[in-house]
């Protein structure tokens, strides 16, 4: 089959990964399932990982090997003790295979398995591929004669965004201004999410227009641009000058979290959640203690939460904005995402 | 009546601090009541507000002004719409004056309120005197015959340990591995208390051996040295490699938040309560979603929280180490403070 | 003033209660704020009252007194201690008169405060009438040009589904189906709630369909209608055979527990929250542990949980139907709330 | 091998149960263990199954079957995908058998499990027998060494227990008074727990002076005799006239569910956690609303409560009071346990 595989780290896309021929993945295990893959995801952590700011938390993995972690499609094959799939059957699928067995995966955080293996990431083959090689654990069953291609990027910008809006709910009530930061594949559920599962009042923040606007179609009820401050004036002008209750920053790289600190309220204990990657945030020791301040980081969500969020996408209550782009125009995706001309996500089809 | 009052920052604390004759406090408002203070407590902030690092959180208030916020002692005199209590009741105060109105305090979090006083601190007169004026809502009435002297720093000590054991709560079942840095006067009500409200394993951090033994006798599972290392080391082998699931900071200045990044558990979300000051705690975002980590700030508790803190020393179950100086010996109470000699607490004494 | 008081129980409404002249009110403490009446809000629980089910509960209240506890309407003086408020300012009244200063006041739950009064309840004069007398501490203050008529209803039908709904979230995920048993007063408020708040799926249930049909209007995603097996086998087929995860019942009296006992989710942990009353609920200790069902009793809702509650008014969020009727028609306004004539709430004008 | 094996209900214990020779469980599924027993709890529940109270429950298993639910042993073999477990490790088993891909098993409610097989219970064969075939999901790997016999309790009556004082903590703060009803089995697991992770002040409640003995033993702060009341007035002068904040009800059969709501505290929201079965607890909805009542199921824990458990156990904060008998005289111990003789939990040890 073919499959986009990554064999070197720091160069352009093209070069980085290649689109190759390999064998199609065999039943080894009698959990196995076998994925034909019908979308799979373009996310930021792709490429990430083609600049390695993920090799050494996740080991040095040997290459080449196929990324690709937001993958939906139909069952192909499945493994002697697996019951109730069937060839056919539309399916997506959770990114992380879990053993079911340690603490984590028995109460809720299976994102968290001591044992779990993460195909496209870890050096374990992903699903920028014809077929993909994964385990009943993962599988979510489709409704009979849904598409799987679009639904392809709420396997992973979904159920982060979910999860982070799940970690925000404590601290909203009627009222609250929930400020959200980036409206890109994980930031466009966000938006909807907040809107759906609680009473929040939000605030789209981004460095694009366009995407302000895409939010408010989205049901933001307000947006703020951020121009050189990072947003911090407009962002207090959203919220009357009081400062944001809560910020979910998808973006954290840069000035962001330190922009992200000012313009949340500074008279009592405000909640910054961060999502993105690749900044630091350092707040004062003092500032978090007379402000009592939460900074929380938040990653992937469960299994559990992504049959909450297929949930709402079968009510019609979330829905998602994707561009699919044929497998072997993988190199043209990943530089569209990369100058930010992708508006909602990005899907590969073989 | 004599008071003990700040002139002038950043001196060493006899010139600072003079003890002065002023005239005595009067009952100007329905729900004033006027303590006569039988000690009050000699807290770190006092030495932080000599030392201007409040300054400026404070809103830069008036010198001179009466320090000391950690007040116990005897009703003298009660406003006409107070009820309840009586001349030579035994009172400990609530830290704060708070306005009852506003949605903090309506809420349970009065320690946030949006008109709080906070006599000692932001201007307006504290208890390094013989008498405090304060208001009835920071009023708790301790059992008749019951002696307030030893029992003053449970009011700032006592409930900012309190507090951010309460915070730690949601994150501890049986094995959890808690590490408390800085066996002071909050951290040894904080080894206590954890012992008390929770199945916690409690490992006691400090840079002082004797410290640490003191900690044992109040219930630590296990001590951990902060060496050169800021007890990286030890704390890893007293919890068994692993690295603590959740660290309550009471010293939160210098290199210690760095080091409590290093010694909490890395697989998955571990939790760093900040309580102490004077340092910044500075994350990349990528370990604090890879790690899913909490940075949580905490500052002191509310007036329920005394209540209930009050009820457990009621009960027997947290007890309070504390050395009484007179008030005339301020300047040698707060050196000794600052040189680390004291263990427990001091209280002063008009 | 006019004022329609209670006289004897257990009459018709145009003899039990009577429209009298009475003095109007006066300020005698400094924290006392008297509203003149704009709307009051004809509400079950004065039918109640009338046929004496609250009596003892309320320890036997001296007749005669003024009755109505929804209460809207423009300041009209206030307490010598009292700041913020100004005559004309147009205001909507929490129902209990709270002291501040216990346990429940300072931890949010003010709504059990151990020294509450209840205006129109437990024998102090209510809002039938021209002007009510009450303290600093229930007022919220409207929008500067806010009608507050149609608002008295938020002041207990609003806040008592308002509650009940905070009750029922932690319940609440994706895909949780929600019973609202009675689309009266405070059920037409808690099928926007729900919908607003949670994501829950909302099946309303009622004996009528025009209410059925009104629900809809207000969100409902189903409709269940009452019949002689009190809608067992509609719910059963609205939640597709599964049972309702969370019922909340506004009705609570007759036979209505052991339906909603019955069409509750029968295979594992199911939440009942009982709002209205009247009736008994008594599922056998095998049942509530084998399949580890909650019984949860509600009462009205806080302080805090009606500024939320106006909130989201003011965001257009939530919105009331209401009927007004003039003071003078108090007993044809009863009849017709009686007679269950009346969509959404009747409102008497003064 | 040897078991006692089920043939009638509602016989006398020596005749519905019978020592019968069977054939030893094989290993058929890759993920079988089985277990050598060396001791078997007896549990109030394996009477109530003698006495058919489960059996429609159950959906009238086929007769015969070994019962036992309360196992801990040795293992003897594995199936092919056990990893991690080898012949003579010492180990306890989770009562239930459990899918590890439904909803309940992702989210930490595995003992509610929608495919779950329940040995000793359900017609499946339990442990009053030598061997017992389980499955790997159930196994907790004991420290090497550890003598398993006096552990096995710990399996429901322990789990059982915990789940309950879980559920009772978001609802104890300093100074809150739980009520123990029974101290029994699963009681005296209660007390010891409430005291380890909890500040609760602790009451037991039983008909029998040397259980309440040996509460105080456990750890009770206070006990009351329930006498012709039920207790209802030793418990409210054990609380000083307030009444239990929370009662943790194991016995929940004939006038226990009615006594406890006359005890539990009458002015604002008290809680009952209902664990024992056979009576019915039937309060008036108007008691459910006006004093905001919660009444909550409890069944038996999680495999990770059960985990937690050990973890105590294995520091020494959890004791156990048990007696062991062999296999053989079953009858004998059933009769004890059925008599009240038992102090703590009988063993069955083949």
């Amino acid at each position: 089959m073919k499959a986009v595989r990554l064999y070197e780290y720091n160069r352009p896309f093209g070069e980085a990964l290649k689109l190759v021929n390999v064998p199609d993945p065999k039943i080894t295990s009698p959990t196995d399932v076998i994925v034909k893959i019908a979308g799979a995801g373009v996310c930021r952590t792709d490429i990430h990982i083609v600049q390695a700011v993920w090799r050494d938390a996740l080991g040095n993995p040997n290459l080449p090997y196929t990324i690709g972690h937001e993958n939906a499609g139909f069952v192909e094959e499945v493994g002697s003790s697996v019951t109730g799939l069937a060839k056919g059957d539309p399916v997506i699928c959770h990114p992380l295979m879990t053993c079911g067995l340690c603490r984590a995966c028995r109460t809720g955080y299976d994102m968290a398995c001591e044992h779990g293996v993460f195909p496209g990431l870890d050096g374990t083959d992903g699903g920028y591929a014809e077929y993909l090689k994964t385990s009943e654990r993962t599988i979510i069953k489709l409704a009979p004669g849904t598409d799987p291609v679009p639904l392809a990027p709420f396997a992973d910008a979904g159920i982060t965004a979910y999860h982070a809006v799940k970690k925000a709910l404590p601290y909203i009530y009627a009222g609250t201004q929930v400020v959200v930061v980036g409206i890109g594949g994980l930031g466009h559920f966000a938006v909807q999410l907040l809107k759906v599962m609680s009473p929040a009042t939000v605030i789209a923040l981004d460095t694009n227009r366009e995407r302000l606007t895409f939010a408010e179609q989205l049901g933001a009820d307000r947006v703020a641009l951020a121009a050189d401050d990072g947003g911090i004036k407009e962002v207090l002008n959203a919220t009357g000058g009081s400062g944001a209750d809560v910020v979910l920053d998808f973006v954290a790289e840069n000035d962001t979290p330190s922009y992200a600190l000012q313009y949340m309220r500074q008279s009592r204990g405000a909640t910054y959640i961060v999502v993105g990657y690749g900044g630091v945030v350092a707040p004062t020791t003092l500032d978090m203690i007379s402000k009592e301040i939460n900074v929380i980081g938040s990653i992937v969500g469960s299994y559990a939460e992504l049959t909450e969020l297929m949930e709402l996408n079968r009510q019609g209550r979330v829905h998602i904005s994707s561009t699919t782009f044929p497998l072997s125009d993988y190199e043209h995706a990943l530089d569209e995402l990369d100058a930010g001309r992708v508006l909602g996500r990005g899907v590969l089809v073989p």
